[in-house]
């Protein structure tokens, strides 16, 4: 399996900094090939912006997706754009590897994703989901938090974890096509003690060591939905995030 | 009403460009106190670095909370900072106007909020929810979408609108104490019509008009929850992002 860690800590010393260690040893030695885009050391851009491209669509006006298309067509993304978009190309598995901020990715992950996942290349056209570009490859969160489990469960008072990353693993990964694999979620990283820490990290060596059998996450396919993009009658809402209308 | 207006859209030609003009011009003539961050223009760094403080708490270890408790007791913020939270300090009213990317806020805007909404400032000290530092002050999501509102329906494919925007309007504004007005969503902007547009345009206006008196959504309390951060037995669930565990 070809991996692709996308890393958003700017503290090698950091739980993130072992966690990707770990994981680069535990891949490796199990005969995987490990790709890191550390994107802090990167000094990743996160702006979109009209330096994205080397073509330009239409100089009298800025829009993010036509330009995507167009630079699609005519081999005219950045070169950093470019260089992770080939790796993600390379990657049979897709890892995002970040401290959770504001229930959401940090910014400059946010920023991968808004500038590399282009419309043409990761998504459009009808490929959307199980019908997605990136069928065949996996995707999973890897992230840390300040709080405890008991508040990202369903009635706690973060929302339950499902909840929390709806937007990545349903707006970002299977939104393009990849299987999800359950989430690994070190609680509380910053604030327990080093036997727990180390818990963690065995935890998570575990999880990386049977990554290729590990549990999908359920979604709706294309077919249960209408044109309109409403469940049909007969499906019953398979998600945390969706529920039948009320 | 003093309104802080914090713009995410790079092309001033945009329906977003379209829409904040009409909000300045709208706030303003109702005698409201408009100011605007136009991220885009500004070029705000949206990455956490070192380059955020002029102060630093460990140059060995960059915990950036660590950093920013560290500046709030020392008057540490970079400059770029500083003047958003000056901003923010004076403002009653908080408004996010944006095109969604991915289930989410663009990577500058994301930006903003990580580097802004300071731990020991924004946060912290048991001061969350209810309980928050911008207790009084309000907060409002304007965004366009490329999906059509059917798709952001409970039982749609992108997940009911309240799930999508979770994340900012509970994990962001709530957790900071603002109360939360409903949000204006412009569904498929960039794919109707002029005169479906200028419709919205008509209803954005209308909605800035009442702004004072539009409604807010409902969340838990703190005291609706054990210390552990979950429901308490007799609370009902009355988010749609929260539900009593099974």
């Amino acid at each position: 399996v070809r991996v692709l860690i996308v890393y958003a800590h700017p503290e090698p010393k950091s739980f993130n900094g072992a966690m990707l260690r770990a994981a680069v040893e535990t891949l490796a030695g199990a005969g995987h090939e490990v790709t890191v885009s550390d994107l802090y050391a990167m000094e990743f851009a996160a702006a979109t912006t009209r330096a994205d491209f080397t073509t330009t669509a239409d100089p009298d006006y800025f829009k993010y997706q036509a330009e995507e298309r167009h630079a699609v067509e005519h081999g005219g993304f950045a070169a950093d754009i470019k260089a992770e978009m080939d790796k993600l190309d390379a990657a049979d598995l897709l890892i995002f590897l970040f401290p959770i901020y504001w229930f959401s990715v940090p910014a400059i992950l946010k920023g991968w994703v808004d500038r590399v996942f282009a419309m043409g290349w990761a998504y459009g056209g009808g490929r959307y989901f199980d019908q997605g570009a990136f069928r065949g490859k996996s995707a999973m969160v890897a992230m840390t938090t300040g709080g405890p489990a008991e508040v990202f469960m369903p009635d706690g008072r973060f929302g339950g974890l499902e909840i929390v990353l709806w937007p990545i693993q349903h707006g970002i990964f299977r939104f393009c096509g990849f299987d999800v694999i359950e989430p690994f979620v070190a609680y509380s990283a910053g604030r327990v003690d080093d036997a727990a820490r180390a818990a963690m990290l065995a935890a998570w060596r575990g999880r990386l060591a049977e990554i290729e059998t590990a549990p999908r996450l359920a979604f709706h396919d294309m077919d249960d939905y209408y044109e309109t993009g409403r469940l049909k009658p007969g499906i019953e809402p398979k998600t945390a995030a969706q529920r039948r209308r009320r």
